[in-house]
């Protein structure tokens, strides 16, 4: 075959596989293909439409499909090979599950009567996929293709975002009697009923101290200003999870208070409360047990109402609950905007507190932060919550190594915007890769590597957990400074400009110069 | 706890699972921990019988663990954290399944009371798991972990070697009533009877042409000298898989034939002969599928006999059958045995030829070769088999991202012995943090880049299914050009001293200078 356009008839289940990813919106496929997947890369390679990017390992492909996601509120594609391919890309896809975004894994494999055979790279990449996917389906003919990217789409963008993977033996893919799929109508999301509604209106106007958790479509556009609304009009404290998919931040927005998963801080947070109601997640839990706590973070006294699940129509709850507590769309909720907040710069020892006056400073309207600093970072976010107004996506799922890629897939998607990556050293080893694509796409992105060179939330856990008596303070097995990383050179190596500091007076300097132009750059912050 | 030794009523699950890893000399573990794994650590730092080696990624971990198990024939342990981790290190367990070699997951999980919750990080590891594992077990209290340990390290030693998880919940590793498991007779292997070893001997013995294509445990020791042995009695031609686990190879050694996943060559090869007798692994089939061939690589009127899968007695099998054609240990064998041939230095542009040479010329006896060279090395095979005994790893699975890892845990393993991994470019991409275990663990290990700068065994594909006619010679989707990735700083970034070179008098320099002394190296040799 080769890429060019062919009637129907003559058309492979490849050619059809991209006129209906086309036909569904499905614009940008994050890619590590291998031979099985040959005649959908020919597919991609003949089709501008769809912007193909090549990442060096899948986590990064999934990483970046989720970021591009995220900002884009509709699903990007991964192309994968094979379960080895899946299998790298799991962690990220886990986070990307965790964070409701809809996203579509495109997996190759063997011919369907190749498969049966034991070739060195057959695996159980249906088993590997139910593991992970909300919805697997293993295409059984090259006339099929077509309608299963369809039924893929519909079933990515459903219950408020899905991970849906589908499997494509070889054969499906280079035969001809492709049909291109014609999009499938929405799934509707279920409705919360009004009596419930009225309930928690209830609860919210009565008097009692409330709290309200939510995550998700919640801390964006039109949720956003219903839970502002809401809160303004009612005292309610709107609380969110500590990850989250999107929070649009900054002077002009409500800030939305993140409960820690870990534990005390928590209750004696939500202890302040009568009541807590839950819209679009869980119950606060820790994030791990502890032998000496209760996992799930509801003080006693303090009334649970489940309003609705991350399923449901999570947006449609906050404007109909808005309404019942009469605060409808206009209302003044002035009071509870954050004020543009800036911080003097200071010079001296890098600190995560040093960084975010920089970016609160420097950082330009409308950027977009992907944060995993994890606990030599955290200490930017107070901080930042006062700049100007921008969006932060969070890891959400806990499985390190998602940062880089989604600042890559969110870069692509928002090729006008700046997009900052707060990024813990010891998390991004594990998919450093991006940086080679964020180079070679020549994404707007700014990496600023926290480098603390150790595991520092598992030194924070060590205390926690009441473990003492090892040999070593920092244990080897948590300890990154034997050799120390160098992240300029690692940048480099990938075609990313590199910087490294120690310093708050050399970061100042450095980020400035990063947000005054385009481009690719990682600063290595040795904190 | 602390990691102190303690009364056996006191002893913490963790405390009784290492008492049992020593007790069945499981004596290295490759780690990538986290905070469901702080109590195994803890014990682990305060025991220094079992080897700890810190992987900055999974697959690090799983591909250190193969390599250090390939070349002790007993099993590592890997330390992962929940279903991310073992995610990650998925795929060089995939290689690792398909090359049978011993292997035990220690996988962190959730404490019982805490997985149903929902945490951030809870996911479907028991699934995940059982798309890899030949063998998984949920640990269910504290007192079990010993038996479970055992257990775990029986399974990992049985039916040819097999891929043993055992998932620890957190609070079974940190509750006392730890017990120390006693290790568990070894499950015998399946024996062929000597009526199929006296059919097989007689099809040996007939006068026919005859062909034995094998695997694992016949190219070293026992076996590999019993396989020479039936050869040079018989005129048996031996061939080999493509990707084998260990092959001793080199000078005084006999050179098994490897058969091709890639088609026309092996039908050629096979079509010289009557029969096909097949040891310890599956029949020759395609690596892909492809439309116009045949999956299965038998030619029309070859006899194929099925002596032994890879779960049965296959070095007994081979001693057996040495006995029944009448060639017991001693017999001659010399003329079947590989001599040293030396090759010329070669000067000007690199290519894997050239390296193939420096290799030959320079490696020191008792040289492991971890072997991921991919398309732009392969060159180098027809050189290095008549260089000085040696041993040579490959690339079991063909999930790429392996050499790095088997090159680290074969150092490991091996102290005394220099390991070279001839490396892929774009395949050590996956899995390039093994650069910083290298350093860090001062491996003795000469890292080989072949930096072709494409995926050139999609390259190659392409061509085979007759795929043109796309927008650029090389498509997007297969370079790694733009830009280049600069392996010199990629290693010293990770604190590994790098080299480039483009042409063969300088690869020799280097080569042999590499050879002269220890310590971890990278020449990025650019073909």
């Amino acid at each position: 075959m080769s890429g060019g356009n062919q009637t129907r008839g003559d058309m492979t289940g490849a050619q059809s596989l991209l006129g209906t990813m086309m036909a569904c919106g499905v614009d940008a496929c994050f890619a590590n293909p291998g031979t099985s997947e040959l005649h959908l890369v020919a597919a991609l390679q003949t089709e501008e439409r769809v912007r193909s990017v090549l990442c060096l390992f899948e986590g990064v492909a999934t990483g970046a499909a989720d970021g591009y996601s995220r900002m884009k509120g509709k699903p990007a594609a991964t192309l994968l090979h094979l379960g080895p391919g899946m299998a790298n890309g799991w962690a990220n896809l886990h986070n990307a599950k965790k964070a409701k975004t809809p996203l579509i894994n495109l997996v190759g494999e063997h011919a369907t009567w190749h498969l049966p055979l034991g070739a060195s790279l057959t695996s159980d990449l249906e088993g590997l996929s139910a593991s992970i996917s909300d919805w697997t389906k293993v295409t059984k003919t090259s006339s099929d293709v077509g309608a299963d990217m369809a039924e893929a789409y519909q079933k990515s963008m459903a219950k408020g975002g899905q991970i849906a993977t589908l499997i494509l033996p070889a054969n499906t893919t280079w035969e001809t009697g492709g049909v291109v799929g014609s999009p499938l109508p929405p799934e509707p999301l279920n409705q919360i009923s009004s009596a419930e509604i009225e309930k928690a209106a209830a609860i919210l106007t009565s008097g009692r101290r409330v709290a309200i958790l939510t995550t998700g479509p919640s801390l964006v556009g039109e949720g956003r200003e219903a839970c502002t609304r809401i809160a303004a009009k009612t005292g309610a404290k709107m609380f969110c999870n500590g990850l989250n998919r999107q929070m649009e931040r900054g002077a002009g927005r409500m800030e939305f208070t993140r409960l820690s998963g870990w534990g005390q801080v928590t209750l004696e947070v939500l202890a302040k409360f009568d009541d807590l109601i839950i819209v679009g997640t869980g119950l606060p839990v820790l994030s791990f047990a502890h032998p000496e706590f209760e996992s799930v973070l509801v003080p006693e006294g303090v009334e649970v109402t489940k309003l609705a699940s991350a399923e449901d129509d999570v947006t449609g709850v906050f404007v109909a609950l808005s309404d019942a507590v009469g605060a409808p769309a206009e209302s003044d909720v002035e009071k509870l905007l954050t004020k543009r907040t800036e911080y003097d710069l200071v010079t001296g020892p890098l600190t995560a507190d040093a960084i975010g006056r920089a970016i609160n400073k420097f950082m330009p309207e409308g950027a977009i932060i992907s944060d995993e600093s994890g606990t030599g970072g955290a200490g930017h976010y107070p901080i930042t919550g006062g700049a100007i107004p921008h969006d932060i996506l969070f890891l959400t799922g806990g499985s390190i190594g998602q940062g880089l890629p989604v600042a890559l897939g969110a870069a692509i998607a928002c090729p006008d915007r700046k997009v900052i990556n707060l990024q813990a050293d010891g998390s991004a080893m594990y998919t450093l890769q991006a940086l080679w694509s964020i180079a070679r796409e020549k994404c707007d992105v700014t990496v600023v590597m926290f480098s603390n060179r150790q595991y520092g939330i598992l030194m924070r856990s060590l205390g926690q957990y009441g473990i003492s008596g090892l040999p070593n303070r920092v244990p080897d097995l948590f300890d990154l400074s034997n050799p120390d990383l160098q992240w300029a050179k690692l940048a480099e190596g990938m075609g990313v400009e590199g910087h490294t500091c120690d310093t708050a007076e050399d970061f100042n300097r450095i980020f400035e110069d990063c947000m005054g132009r385009k481009g690719p750059q990682l600063i290595d912050a040795v904190i």
